[in-house]
Formats: C-alpha cells, structure tokens, sequence
C-alpha cells in the first residue's frame, strides 16, 4: 500500500526545478509528473527531467493530491483556479503584495465549490517572512518591523521583466539600503533591434518596480551575472504590555528557489490538513508544514 | 454595547503583574479581575493592584472568557483544569519541555468534555521559539537547530529553586556557551539555619538542572542582583530540497516576564477562536494571536 501524497509540479523554469528536488527528498511524497507548455516540451528536454513523466494538462496525470504551479506569478491565479475546479489542492507562490488578498479571495470560492484547498503566497516573502513579522507583532504589539531584503535576485522582479517584449534576458537585483527601504537593480540583454529607452521606461512603470529606486542597465550577457543566493534582515524593535526596547531580528542567507520550492513543497503538505478553501500560510498551524507525526514533532521541537 | 475579551490573571508575581500590564494595553481586552492566594491577599496589597478586583477564586468573578494562569509552572496543571472544568479557557506558560505533551493530553481532555480551550506552554520558549523552529524545519527540513538562551534570568528556574526549603531568594541565571550548550549559575539565599549542602544538591538533582553544568552560590542579598533582561540565539544551517547551506539566525534581546506575559495575552485573544481542547502554540495559526480585522492583517502582513 502506498500512501503518498502524490505531487504535480505546474512548469520547470527556476521554481519548477528546485520543487522537483524538494518533492524526491520529502519521505511522504511522490511525484505524480511535470506539465508543460506545448512550446517547451517541443524543445529538447532538460537534463533534470530524464526519467519524468512530461505532460501538457495536469488531467494526464494519474491521481494527482496537490498541484504546486511553478509559473511566473501573473499566470499562477488562472492556472490555480482551473485546477482548484478539478478538486485537485494547489500551492502558489503569487508574490504581488499589494493583491494577494483579492486573489485570495477569489480563489476561496472556487476551492470551497470544489473541495479543494488553496495555499496562497507560499514562499518566503510572502510566506515564512509573514509569519514573522505576524509572529513579532504579537510579541511586541506597538514598534516597528522593517524587511530588509538582499542583496540577491529577486525572482519575481526577473521573471517581470523578462516578460517584457524585446527582452531577451534579465536579472533583478534587490539592494537593502536599511529601514526596509531598497534599490532595484535590473541588468537586461535585449534582442536584436529593440529600444532600450522604451524596455526602461516600461520596467519603470511596472507595479513590481514603481515603489522603489530601480536603475535600469543594458548588458551583453545577463547569464554570466546570475547568482540565485539571497537573504533577508527583519528586525523589531517594540513594546510588550508597558515594557519598550523589546528587540528581535531575524537574518536568512538562502538560494532563493531553493528555499521558495521547499517552503511550497512544505505547503502541498499542509493543503491535506485544512478545510475546502484558500489560505495565506499566517492562516495556517505551523504544525501542518511539517512532516511527521503530531506526538512526535510537539515533543521535539515546542 | 461591550463585546470586549474578559480576562482573569491567577497569580501576582512577576509574569501576573506584566499579565496585566498586557491585558490593559489591548484593545479588545478588559480584565474581570486578579486571583490570589489567601496568604498573598493578607499582606499589605501592591500598588499595581490599586484599583483592581482581586479574589481568592475564579467564581467570584463575572462572565470570565478567559483565565491567565501566571502561577508557578508546577502549580499550572492542576489549576488549569479546575478553571477549564467550568468552561472557561485558559493560557499557561508550562515550560518543562519533556512533559508538555503530557499536560496537552490531560488537558485536551477535560477541555474537550468541557466545551473549554487551553493553550498551554504560550511564552516565548516553549512559544514562539517553538513557533520558529517548527518554521525553520520546514524550510530546511535537514540540519541542526541550535537554541542558545541568555545571558539572563531564567523565570522558571528562579521560581522552582525558590520553592526549595530553606530558601529565602534566589536567581537563576542562564548563560549560553554556544551550540545550544548552557551554563546554569544559580544565587540563594538561605533563611536561618537552613543548610547550603543540601539545598545545593536538591538544585542539582532537580530536572530543570540536572541536563546542564550549574553552580550554586549562596549570596547574602540575591535582590541586588536581579535583571530581567534575557535573551536568545536561534541558528540553523540545513538543505532547502537538495541545497546545502541554508542559513538561518533568529535572536531577541527582551525584558523576560513583559514578553512571555504578552505572548499569553495574545494566546488568550487566540483561545476564542479554536474549537474545543487544549493546544500548544505551534498548533495555532498565527494570525489568531492577532488583534484585528482578518483582511487587513493578511493585506498588511503576509
């Protein structure tokens, strides 16, 4: 008998490769298959996929408990939402602050509809950051906390901008400048003939660039520059009850797919633990991320 | 109309007295009243209590949600299933790691029966610690967590040896060495007569010392020597999927008795939304300690 939670993986760019490695390494799970897009499966397969099951909908796939759909995240509430109708659970890592809660909302529907469940923003910003600053805003509930970011590639930045027409190939580095505020550097390799000064002045506008001091430079070869480590400073500094000066920090220095894909992996888990809907991971027990018994994990690690 | 959280507090020592300090700072909170033993409530009452309902027992306060149970840890059990029986919630801060489960289980079920919620061992180590690094193994589900405490007052420490016979006062204090390797430096303070010999190796028998290196030193005046300023240093290094060399650092510097008291009035704010029966904090979704609107909370924090 096998009673493995059996995993889709929706897309294999950065995100997709690294849930992949995650899925094999979690001891409850099994990987159900890899779906793709018609134009990428036409192309030669990649390396990491030798002996995977390949295909193009999710509905090809045997007995599929949980989906983590791996695409660029404008893409991912669509996808999401087709899946969620099949009554198949899903994990994304849809990064866009500013909306997640709408997105939230209306994948709640269509999950309670369809008794499934959705784990929204499943990453580490969103994702095990929020749960921190939830965490340090309970611990001291007047202060400030400030994320600080980088330095490192920002995914979402890149894959924003790589989508831009005319981009041939882009990086979006995050610079901490302290107080959680932040410097954009994006490197892009245009194609042949396209207008730098148009491709800038669309990054510019972008809601992923527009809050921040972004500087925008054309390279020959972005691919030499990419390094996927990148880190996290947050810090508090508040009040408990009367009592002020109450400080915390918290600092991560990471391979950003890698632990995004591992915290998404993680969530896939903790679908199986909730009621038919969508949830943001500060709306769920931390207990249910984990893999193992319930006795066993409160007794080693509360 | 009033629809705030009625809080009782048993117990006035330290964690009591910070209790209501919280209680007070919340805005969805009023306390119904403070618990006190007889013997407490005979001598002269302190000034933090000026203005405040104090009883000998819960049933002499009206329309309780919720009690703050801030009595000595080994006290906590049996006093939070005598208030859980009459279907009242509670919080504790139980902090003897290797019995907590236990505790839950017994609690869980008189709670159960009663229609009543605990959470037990809400403070910040067991607590939000456990929060964390419950986290952390999920986001690096290989590798080794070090927690390393202090330098500081340990709260639990101090107020089991101060139960020892002969003991007039006492501090303990703890200091880390690293690795999640620590040192116990305990002060008493004798009452007349009473013998250091002994009173020395029940310390060091007892299983809040008996994992750890711990001297006993007899001081004439243990008062002059307290701080309650602790702290801790959380670090873990583990794989993200099949990644080495995630890295990971959580450290606070806070008043002691002023967080764990807040971390409990926070839990007591997230009792009323579990169904019944008892819960460590690892089992709590975040944004129940919270106060607030749900949807502004996830738009603000996630």
């Amino acid at each position: 008998m096998n009673n493995k939670l059996r995993v889709a993986i929706v897309g294999y760019g950065n995100i997709g490769r690294y849930a992949l490695q995650a899925v094999e390494a979690a001891p409850d799970m099994e990987l159900a298959g890899v779906i793709r897009r018609k134009g990428s499966r036409e192309k030669e397969s990649p390396k990491g996929l030798a002996g995977i099951t390949v295909v193009g909908t999710i509905n090809e796939l045997e007995a599929v408990d949980v989906a983590i759909v791996a695409t660029p995240t404008r893409l991912a509430p669509r996808i999401t939402k087709e899946i969620l109708a099949l009554g198949i659970n899903t994990v994304d890592s849809y990064d866009i602050h500013g909306k997640l809660y709408d997105v939230k909302k209306e994948l709640h529907a269509v999950a309670q509809e369809n008794g499934s469940v959705a784990i929204i923003s499943a990453g580490w910003d969103p994702g095990t950051d929020s749960i921190l600053r939830a965490m340090l805003e309970f611990m001291a509930p007047k202060g400030i906390t400030d994320t600080n970011f980088g330095p490192g590639m920002s995914m979402g930045h890149t894959v924003a901008v790589k989508g831009i027409e005319g981009v041939k190939d882009a990086l979006s580095v995050t610079m901490p400048l302290g107080s959680g505020v932040h410097r954009r550097m994006v490197y892009v390799e245009l194609e042949q003939g396209a207008d730098f000064g148009t491709i800038k002045k669309t990054i510019l506008q972008d809601p992923y660039f527009v809050n921040d001091e972004t500087h925008v430079i054309e390279v020959p070869d972005v691919e030499k520059l990419i390094d996927m480590g990148h880190g996290v400073l947050m810090e508090r500094k508040g009040v408990s009850g009367a009592t002020q000066n109450q400080l915390f920090k918290y600092e991560m220095r990471i391979n950003n797919p890698a632990l995004t894909s591992q915290v998404m992996v993680a969530a896939a888990r903790a679908t199986m633990k909730q009621s038919a809907g969508a949830y943001t991971m500060i709306e769920i027990p931390v207990i249910d991320f984990l893999y193992g018994e319930r006795e066993e994990i409160i007794r080693r690690l509360v």
